[in-house]
């Protein structure tokens, strides 16, 4: 077992979940804040558990949800969710080992990890007359940041008649800076929100003052703070948390995990993603028309992924005018047998062109570094990530240094690299994503109403969950290429492993 | 437990997979076609079996699959899977109650059901130069229909060594229609099909004569056949199904389920459907813009969807232009209290405009119906689905009359209506469909090849499984009105519910 | 010589226009409101003159231009322009007949129309501190009025230091309804205008009381009145100019044609047209789509076009998916030699398939009318346009009977009917547009501040010109079948021409 | 005068003209290659001629044009145009001096220049069963080639009933190229090109050899020759032309100007631009979004443009998000008063933001060389265009250093910079250009068919004509600063003008 969870009976867990209930009927908190397991006897079930304001605050007084008297609508029976609906997270099972032996057997009951479902909540901690959000965004531009803002604002607004809803601008530093105010939000403002793309907040990197944030959120009396970002951004947010936790504020803090690379752990996909790779097929299809268009003709797209070949992979797959995707999680190599040099050869004899898609993070074991890099002394942008070398323009030249190398003077050659980061990122959200960041908004909003902190929100095999920031924090999705799944990928697209045999 | 559903002991199964682990050694099929039941000792888990060829052939020789020598990639460890891996469907679990009385924990145990994994296979049970596969389409047009063929020819061309493939045209009737011959595809015809919409084999309504059909594939000698449709051509399936085991020949039935809809049950989504809601923005967004610049203008969308609202649903909650969605599932109506009427005139005076959208089934029976329709005489299209009545040009003409009735003649009032249902269903699919679509092609062609047959396939919870196509031929997936998904998504959209109170 | 059009030597010409230059250094207004013909000695020119405030005020002061003055550019030489500054219209020749008789040169000659080009003048009319604008949109959608709304108020507030601009809002009945006021408007307010469609004024048919208007224009205190409208608009226009002048009134009337349907005369082409053909290209592709991808398909795609063909014929020629094009201009028949059922059967013989396009006023002399509409008791709308009839519904259901009158029942046939009306004309411009917009707003502009009145500007051979109102009041733009122009195109399609022979 | 043009009487061109119908009727070619200067008696018309085929070949036979016998069409009167049709150039007058002197008014006249008409002639000089075509493309892709290709094909086949169509594959080397040999073109191969991007042809720069390339053509029996491609193509065009006039071959050279550029000197604008145009949008708006969403964000978009500004300008006009535009007929400065970084600083202030677009030959003069490059060792590419200096990394990193040097450190500031130019000219033509690129092969095809020789096709003030190929690989179309076009469009962005003052 992980830190953080620990197994009790299903006896226990019914005893809590009943005393839950008869707290609540004396306005008290549910206890949300301890693991639960159960099951039937011998079964185990890992829930991950979220921190609530009532576990350092124990005496908040609850509120009933106004979504009960919205006029439109009226709650249903089953609307309101309970800390005991859970999502299975591991659902693929491989029954010939859980038929083995009692130790195999645990091991796999210990994948029945789950998580408490998202959605609102029949009692709130927040009178909404008192609420005062903040919203913030952090990091490189997404599709969908504008989504989130707006759904936030409007959902506030309209579903919990919240009336002080802040834009923090530029960023963490927009929290502290003097030369930025925090900008009033409301409905109308945010209106067609979700059809531009970038943030209306402004974002940057870095500028994390763990005091001087926490100063001006207290100082300002926010006490929801909803945080949009990356990896970075979201162990900034456990910080600010763990700090708000020790000065046991009434503030509760949602992160959005916002990464266009899809390398937040844990959650299914992230908000954007869907958009650029959708995005990413206009740079693929031009390559390809390049390629087809010139002879001996090289098509060469770099998509972004850091640390992950998640766009690549999947631009690759939907749009299967690729002959090879390179990512960062498979070390490749050009020159000599099973390389990418022969595999190009081949494919230029048999079809005239080739189209090739290299994620940023891709080979950069291959790429020479400067001196300086290469001590480390350079090397890091403002948010702490390490510069990336140009695996593009070296791929580039590489290819071009091998034509002339290998081919006689007369069969031409030509290679086309295309760089669509900015113009992928920079759009609106697709109708899928805009779906996705409206259900993530509100997720959002209901779990700080509902009085959870420290958490963020996504989708969990398809359902809405609320996991600790802090796992979401540590978390990295890589591609898997000991999974099923990619070999699987890799298969469709029938290209090179690049496994020296 | 339903039907074909059986429960043994965890022990049995385990039985049962080791016997299948040393038959496998022996070349002998996997014993797949029973319901295996295990996990621990109490806990219960209901595979959904399928068929297999050896259930009646019991004979069959085995091929070590193909993929094992493509030059380009090796399988990794974990690349083929087995008949034991499954996915688990039911994922969302209150803990309360199966913290409750071993009743009712079994009532919940009973919710695990499984399916089996797709993906490719270490041993298959067909020869690649004995393989002739026919694929055909029927019904009606959904982005992905392309896509889906084209990965079947490339799929068996390229990684099975398949050279007999062959299109059969305009739907059911192609395989015994004198006016049309079968239509040999390779890869290079289908290079781009992807990237257009439609179908290249034509499609068509009805056409069903079980005899002819069976005695064409059988008198052509196709083995594998690959059929492309909504649910009534899966009750055709299942029938060609059944009467291929009857006449004990070796030929796999694969099921790939279309409907635009998204009413298939048990799947996620089907292909086509994001696609279908991302073009459905254009429409909303005209009909807004129409209704914004207008005096009291009102925007009216009718979307596809006979008898769910998914694309209605999903097209309103990712466009947020739209004031009120109607959909087959939730019964509306227009004057009183509550009605729609009434919300209409809010929002009129609240923004001087107002969009709805409608699925096509919705409110059919607030139509009053000539007299013929009403005895039932009319009424079939040649799929057998009921003709649905006008619910858009209704609703236009008793909108326009309720304002002439209720208002002064100098109040402006415009209702513009649109049905974008062709223009929507004839693109290409998006990259989210292209990619769905191409693993759903190689998935079906996977089961296939290992000899299952009588299965469709498609992702449960994310991950692509095969399901019985005689499951997939009842179930029906409406929008669950009773279910929280519903309700959340409904408070997002703020708009009534129709309950009148 | 049409009305409104004389000859005078160029002798008096070059006089006239020395004058003109003279009275300009003494402040006093150019003659601009006489036609000036010249050329050489025998060559004659008719310039179509414009109506100047000073005609009927002609003690009008001028003012520097405050272009002079802005910051960042610099008026070069040639920067202004001067009401000698023409374009010429009719530019085709014949040499032939122009090298016969003097009587035949002298019939050429006249057609040497020409226009004022529009443009910045050094001098102007208006202090910009006191310039009271007023903007109003009136009749159907068209992609593009947000532009020329946005570049109207940033042009006049950048350039000409303008800040009292109002929109008019819902057309010609927003001057004096009391139920809506005009909006004050600002270059922060629209700034993001042009990238969405519809107008920001609202818009509304009808409403057009000449003396409630002029007397708000009156007591608004609005000295310059840009009317963005079709035909029936420019009609009203003339009359608002007229008695605006009848009062001795120093307001400027500029306005700017809209008519989708590219049906208004003398200019090359009407905004929003480019972007509507570009936009209809969608719809046949799905028709071409939904017919290839049925048996005996044919795909029916009613574009925009009440009197005329331009969108139907542009859209055809751009798409190549069209057999054929049916427009107002050419009458067309079903049956018979020659008739359209005898080439649609000799296409779907040959291809399987057909694609037909139609623009919504052609046939309407086939369509049978109730007897109300025959005794013309019905069918003007608001606009006091005729209502036209149902030509798509009604080819549809008319192509049906005749296949099933004349096929065997067992041959299948599919129509599939789209309607894209909304859906085009409701989408932002696209660049093309837009940058035609944008050049119109300013010439609209920079001819008010000149002080010209009763005019509308717009694209002649390529250039911007000035047109009288009346003028363009009356003119038509028909597809010209006569043309060579229209036989050329003709035969790029290759399709009948439904002349009975 | 230019070399080529010469004045003569309208008396001698009256006669001549009365000639040329007389030869007709005898079934003697037209008098075309002579400059026809007519008017009436004092006017003049420079009448830009052409090269016929009976200009070296008089005694070619005429045909009857094939298009009289399509079946489903009657040209009407006026379909066929006479070598007497001409189109006026220059339609731009200032009254004002015409109507002076004498002189002023002859140097006027003169730009009465004109050119013949392009269409259909009523006789042409081509057996259809003996005509073999053929079609090659040369340099870059540009948007419509494509479409260029089809329907040169398409209209051969289906309106002369040509059967021998051959495409030259990878520019002019595949003429006498071992590796490539020509590839028959019929309708059914590119039923669908107009929807693709690039050439189905492929394209290579450079491979001219005359001798090779006109041995080629009279070896393989080619007697139309179309060829696309930009002004270098069109140098090596006249040569072959010239070439192919000296060996006395009855093969007709037709040029089809290609140039994404817009750089084609006479004709209104090249195929490709506008869909260039609208492309570009995309990569501006996403430069704008990634500026706003920054803290002093400055997007920065390079755009085609070796010589000319034409996309850079015309894309800023129509994007309206571009602070200021740079255009290689402007040097600009980046220090100082009226300098771009004083510029930017007061936009930064102003808005937050701002948007630059830079076309690739813009500021040529700014960035240091290398020492080779500028000794001109260095800098011809295969076409023999000068390798531009990237003007867009440099100005990325002239910005970054400006602001390191003159702002506090604390002040974020961030640079975007995007090259989207394979994106652009790799897509398909919109409908716009698939029209212009349609009637362009038209106009193509019947000059050929005519037995004009020597010839490029294009658009002058909105009709097409024909030009002498020589005067469009002499001419360069760049913006004319001096131009009142250029000032007014300068004014519209209200951008400075790096004139220092």
């Amino acid at each position: 077992m992980e830190a953080g969870e620990e197994d009790i009976s299903a006896a226990a867990a019914a005893a809590n979940l009943r005393n839950d209930a008869h707290q609540q009927q004396h306005q008290q908190p549910p206890v949300t804040s301890s693991n639960i397991t159960c099951f039937n006897n011998n079964s185990v079930i890992n829930l991950h558990s979220l921190t609530h304001l009532t576990d350092y605050l124990p005496h908040l007084q609850t509120h009933v949800n106004p979504l009960d008297s919205i006029p439109f609508f009226h709650p249903i029976s089953g609307f309101y969710l309970s800390p005991t609906d859970v999502i299975f997270r591991n659902i693929l099972f491989d029954l010939s080992v859980s038929a083995g032996t009692s130790g195999s057997a645990t091991h796999h009951l210990q994948r029945l990890d789950s998580y408490h479902r998202a959605g609102p909540r029949k009692h709130i901690y927040f009178d909404h007359s008192h609420v005062r959000a903040a919203i913030v965004t952090c990091g490189g531009l997404c599709p969908g940041m504008n989504t989130v803002i707006r759904e936030l604002v409007v959902g506030l607004w309209d579903l919990y008649g919240v009336r002080h809803i802040f834009g923090i601008k530029s960023g963490y530093r927009g929290f502290y800076s003097a030369s930025t105010d925090p900008v009033p939000l409301c409905p109308k403002m945010v209106h067609d929100l979700h059809k531009r793309g970038g943030t209306l907040l402004e974002t940057s990197r870095g500028g994390f003052d763990l005091r001087l944030i926490v100063n001006a959120i207290e100082n300002r009396g926010y006490n929801q703070v909803y945080i949009i970002g990356g990896d970075g951004t979201m162990r900034g947010a456990v910080k600010i948390f763990e700090e708000i936790k020790r000065r046991k504020l009434k503030i509760a803090v949602a992160g959005i995990p916002k990464t266009v690379d899809n390398d937040v752990g844990v959650i299914d996909r992230s908000f954007g993603f869907q958009t650029a790779v959708e995005m990413a097929q206009q740079a693929i299809s031009a390559a390809h028309v390049e390629a087809e268009s010139a002879v001996n003709g090289v098509g060469l797209v770099k998509l972004m992924g850091r640390s992950t070949g998640h766009i690549a992979l999947h631009a690759t797959l939907s749009s299967r005018d690729v002959d090879c995707c390179l990512i960062p999680e498979i070390e490749f190599y050009l020159e000599g047998k099973g390389g990418l040099f022969e595999f190009l050869e081949s494919r230029l004899k048999q079809n005239g062109h080739a189209v090739l898609v290299v994620a940023e993070g891709a080979g950069q074991r291959l790429i020479p570094r400067s001196k300086e890099a290469a001590e480390g002394q350079a090397g890091k942008d403002e948010s702490g990530n390490a510069v990336l070398l140009d695996i593009g323009g070296w791929l580039k030249s590489e290819l071009k240094k091998w034509w002339g190398r290998d081919h006689p003077e007369e069969e031409l050659f030509t290679v086309k690299y295309i760089d669509p980061t900015y113009t992928i990122r920079a759009v609106a959200a697709n109708a899928t994503d805009n779906l996705y960041c409206t259900l993530l908004a509100h997720a959002a909003m209901h779990g700080a109403m509902a009085g959870y902190t420290g958490f963020v929100c996504g989708p969990i095999n398809g359902n809405y969950g609320y996991i600790p920031v802090e796992e979401v924090a540590g978390a990295n999705n890589v591609v898997d290429t000991n999974d099923h799944k990619w070999a699987w990928v890799r298969s469709v697209n029938n290209q090179p492993d690049f496994m020296r045999t």
